[in-house]
């Protein structure tokens, strides 16, 4: 198996947990689907940190912050601790996300299994080609900008994906503020500047790009 | 400005550096590029991690892996730590990239302006539509798969970006990796099994969502 790794957020800390603490709960998550799909009914704090280089102490740790889930003598019950993990980061129900911006990103964003696969679906997009409002694209009704706030509040949505040029980014996600909107997942590649009260998170895949890079400068040094 | 976090990989370790390290490499790169932006000439460790929520002894703790670039007195010198650290990371030479698949995410992928910033470029793309092989999309030409090999070689490629659909994607990763690919970037959304020299990064966009769904339900909680 060649070293793997997944992508949680710096180390920020969102009221008393840090997000990279919430960032390894992704990955346990990922990691005990992984285990049940194989047919494995328990697991040890080892075993889970093992395939993601964290030792077990750090899963413990970091699980220790919102309770206790292990039973002596057994370990983590995987569909268990699948549940208890959904609690904690949300997910165990389904969130709908506004998506801005149907260019050739916000496309593949509207198709990605990977966002179903855990719990969120884009629930409504908006657009301002107006050859594409009022259309439906992969089963999503695509809005104009000035039915952003009306939408987003009738829908009750609290997150948004932003696929829009890096020149446009700042005012949608403004207005996405004002619509109500409290997280925001920020593909342009810009630093947007919003209020304390919204949770953004920047997507730089440039940064995976430079683990690579990273690791086959030193493997070239290493042979 | 909200609080705001970006994707370091998980705590893996690559030889003797952790890529929790070198993931926090690439965030201080950033933050350096966003000072000189700003007209800083001069930083220090504290201010550097301050808007990362990294302490300014976890920076001293990082860059010390890697030798001595401060100055008393002075602190860090922006740009020279920017190219000190691009030659960590491997990014002060430019790096091609071969892609596989140009659908929605590929096409993303090759417009995607966060690579450029930062040194990467897309050089060559495959995929095995008929209809696209022969054709130059945004300036590069996509071959089809059974060329890969010989392209790869040519071009002395190391790094490539998989964007097929989950289903094809382990037979995809095994070509890249007949074809002397080093580090592989994967979009689909499932786990590949490759040999142990490779360096997998999954980009996993859930993990981002659930961290914005842990912070807005916990924001609905605390209010």
């Amino acid at each position: 198996m060649a070293e793997r790794s997944q992508l949680p957020p710096a180390l920020i800390t969102s009221g008393s947990v840090s997000t990279a603490v919430t960032g390894r709960l992704s990955l346990y998550l990922r990691e005990l689907q992984h285990l049940v799909r194989d047919g494995h009914e328990t697991t040890s704090s080892k075993r889970l940190g093992q395939p993601l280089g964290i030792t077990g102490a750090q899963v413990r740790k970091d699980l220790a912050n919102f309770g206790q889930f292990g039973y002596p003598g057994v370990g983590y019950r995987c569909q268990e601790l699948i549940g208890q993990i959904k609690k904690i980061l949300g997910t165990n129900q389904p969130w709908s996300v506004a998506l801005v911006g149907i260019g050739n990103l916000g496309r593949a964003l509207l198709g990605y299994r990977g966002f179903i696969q855990q719990g969120f679906h884009i629930g409504v997009a908006f657009d301002i080609d107006r050859a594409m409002i009022g259309r439906t694209i992969e089963g999503i009704e695509v809005y104009g900008m000035p039915e952003m706030a009306s939408v987003i509040a009738r829908q009750e949505i609290k997150l948004a994906a932003l696929a829009v040029p890096a020149a446009a980014a700042q005012g949608v996600a403004d207005q996405l503020v004002d619509a109500g909107i409290h997280g925001l997942l920020n593909f342009a590649p810009v630093t947007l500047s919003l209020p304390e009260s919204i949770r953004l998170v920047e997507v730089d895949l440039a940064i995976e790009l430079e683990q690579l890079s990273f690791a086959v400068v030193n493997r070239q040094q290493k042979n």
